[in-house]
């Protein structure tokens, strides 16, 4: 006598052009493999005529079955897709400088499940975090970068030794967590798509360096946190998640600084969240977000 | 030469107990129509069992051809189904007694185009809101209530009289805008599914009578107000919108009282306008809210 | 026999130099007055090195009395100090255009004792909101503008009868709710300190035409109201009050207005009861809020 | 030639009957001994008729001469006085059990200067998060209970040794960081106003035990936490923060538990920060917080 085995779980994404019939085509092909529905979210964007799908299914059928099944669909309606397996956790690159704070969040999510990622490296241009890497029990890289100006060389090499560790670690996804220096153009672009940054302030408003500062000089009575994909553009990249938390006169920059790292934290854990489980599509510079 | 008919505008709302291929054979029996989705939301209870779906469609068939051509479907997986027509908007009977605020919102939005409902009467056991619903070119009808407990039938009376303007007015939907009375359980009962109330606090806290009058003695730092179905079972139905908003110990129970009211009406829109559009099912006593 | 009079609600706020002695020297102006310290806020900026006090008091000596003995003390920590009959509404012009969501919201919190100000006219450069006004015992005055370029003179006339009516309904405040016009610099700096205005985003973030439409562009996942004192810098001005609320990648320009009008609303009726409780100060362009 | 010593960082908090004249006797002390107010904040209760008072200064005379020149005030008025050195860290116990977040939250933002605790010990009935503890750097104290009913006097042990600990470790503060167990309530009773539990529900919604599971039964759309003063009335202590998030209908209970867990710490990093800065006084059973 046998039992049923496991079914496999898969995540499917999928964007194209909109026209009547792919819901119904995709439907089709997984029923046709017994595969059943979990979840699914769709979207057409007016703006862009693009048909967004994000289903979630658990299939006797594997991955690579479930990719067969659905090419006939996928040639007929042109769509970008996707499969993924959902218990295959993102294999993630955390990036970081100094503060701790946003990688103690990653981290603990992480080891705690609340965060469907692999960690297989912390990389920093300093040392002061390995001990919070070492905890975790996480590698730590140290690619140190020189900051006088005339040593040119020195982003491009460290630039290379992280795409080396990208191509080693076989990474799906980099996240810089308070990573407080600004990378090449074409390392960004190299990236699109697969990098999130967390910015210390609610985008558009305050780009660039301290927005702590610019946020106190202006008297606002709310600051956040942007968490969006890098793009060469700095600050201008998709955004996935923002919060903000209210401020008032009587708070300082430190005290800034201090309230905005809980906000930062807990909006960097989310977007990674999101793109872990292929909730996050890409509508223009605009993102889709399947929460 | 012929124009193309501007399309139908409709919205399948359904549940079932899930299995696979319901959505397949939803979206062929729409694309035999050649109905084209512009929005899909669904949802699998792990709890009941139970699948959820809603569908937006425009549509070249008319609502009672996209029904029929569902009746199929419809058998196969026992689909408790609703066809709605998008643009016809809900006929609404609001009921109140004296304080304002809550009608004004909900009179405000409606005539600016921000709730998709008609409202064919006020009702209200005090004649205090007359002018506001005159100056919104809305019908008022007094329904008094004896204040005296020996009249035992004045409330059957004003429950007979609302069941009247119920018919009369062909309405769909009843809600209490701070309608400051107990609706009999027969009542109640009758309006299952189609009677909306807002209550002044974040239930399940402070049932019952005075709860800004209960947060304040209990010194709780966040107020709110809850918007759910009516049952028998009072501040019991299913909740469909909650919001809260900080209060501090410098608050007395009257400044608690004029917050609470700027809650209360956004979140008794917001419930409002989800059911309005159809996007509220029932999952036992809880709902299922495609926002 | 005599009974007491009713005790005269004062406030005084005040702004000086920071140094020792300022807060002994008004507690005992008013001790020695019999003047009874209901509310109490101070603030130290370390940025300006300027101290901030607002108090709140039960007086048996009337406004004037309190003022005189105040003088000494003003004198010695030059005080920069206002004395104000807390008992005696702001009277406050409102400006509006043809959105009336704002104009409603402000009208209803006055009518219902949620706003402490009184409106002797709605001022418009459009007719669609008089019998909103009407509706609410509001005088309302036409003031009309001409969009042609050519006629460059109207708007020097429209700001000469608007000063005239400041004048004439001796106006403490001016609030304009969504009035669409931009104010010449000139009365900009005349109205500095007494005129609030909303921007439909969380500025500094959209400055400008269509702050909705740039946020939609952008993406982002939270949109705004910054309500802000008049200055001639456009967009600029001391910020009082700001609020967010979420949105998605589902929602369309116009619903991220409707969303945003909510927002508006409550954020203008939040600053201009501020303002009217004498809780709003200035420190440099940041402003001191005693919520 | 000398320099001026380093001024003596205080903070006064007080409570007495509310009647005229005390902010002026406290600031006169305070001037003669030459201290500078840098922090006032006050509140007069109306319920209770109370006056609460707290000042931070900078005082060239020690905190012993500072109680010493209130004295008088102090006995004219009745006061409950308190004077505290904020630079001295409050003595902070921190009680759990298995699940580390919280504990995690506490110590992160102590280790990082948002949270002006020391913590001597970290008590827990398990030994799970004793590398946790380690990490930071802060001593562990295993305090086993049995879960055998008829141990009876097992829990009395432990709380003798817990008791012990608070004695030997000069405790000013105990923190129930998610510690699963009820204390006495004899215990209670003498840690009255120096412990605070976090509870994970927005209370009083859901007292007692699984509060997530009651709300996902109950079907509401937000959760939250509260952190609370301990009292032997369960989960009825004076509430000091709360907070909340929404959920939906999609989420499972394991979801809401995930997302309760980042509220939970987040609320109680709040509550045992405003209360080592000494900004929360008990009125009744209710807390005023000088946030």
């Amino acid at each position: 006598m046998e039992t049923a085995p496991a079914p496999h779980r898969l995540v499917l994404t999928l964007s194209c052009p909109d026209r009547p019939g792919i819901v119904h085509a995709v439907a089709g092909a997984l029923l046709g493999e017994g595969a059943n529905i979990t979840e699914s979210q769709q979207y057409h964007s007016p703006d862009t005529g693009t048909f967004f799908l994000r289903v979630a299914v658990d299939s006797p059928a594997p991955l690579e079955r479930i990719r067969a099944s659905l090419a006939q669909a996928s040639d007929r309606f042109d769509l970008h897709l996707q499969v993924w397996d959902a218990d295959r956790p993102m294999r993630t690159l955390v990036m970081c400088s100094k503060d701790g704070r946003t990688l103690n969040d990653l981290l603990f999510q992480q080891r705690t499940g609340g965060l469907a990622v692999e960690i297989p490296a912390v990389v920093s241009n300093h040392t002061d975090l390995e001990p919070l890497a070492a905890f975790h029990g996480v590698p730590f890289v140290h690619v140190p970068l020189s900051s006088d100006p005339a040593a040119g060389q020195s982003k491009e090499a460290a630039e290379a030794r992280l795409r080396e560790l990208i191509r080693e670690h076989d990474v799906d996804l980099v996240v810089l967590a308070r990573y407080m220096q600004i990378l090449s153009d074409g390392l960004c672009r190299d990236l699109e798509g697969m990098a999130i940054n967390i910015h210390h302030s609610f985008l558009p408003s305050f780009k660039g360096a301290r927005p702590y500062h610019q946020a106190h000089a202006r008297g606002v009575k709310l600051i956040g946190a942007t968490a969006h994909y890098v793009t060469a553009d700095l600050d201008e990249g998709p955004i996935i998640a923002q919060s903000v938390q209210p401020v008032t006169h009587a708070q300082t920059v430190a005290e800034f600084v201090r309230r905005g790292r809980d906000v930062e934290g807990a909006t960097l854990v989310q977007a990674v969240r999101w793109h872990a489980e292929h909730r996050v599509l890409l509508d223009g510079h605009r993102t889709v977000v399947f929460a």
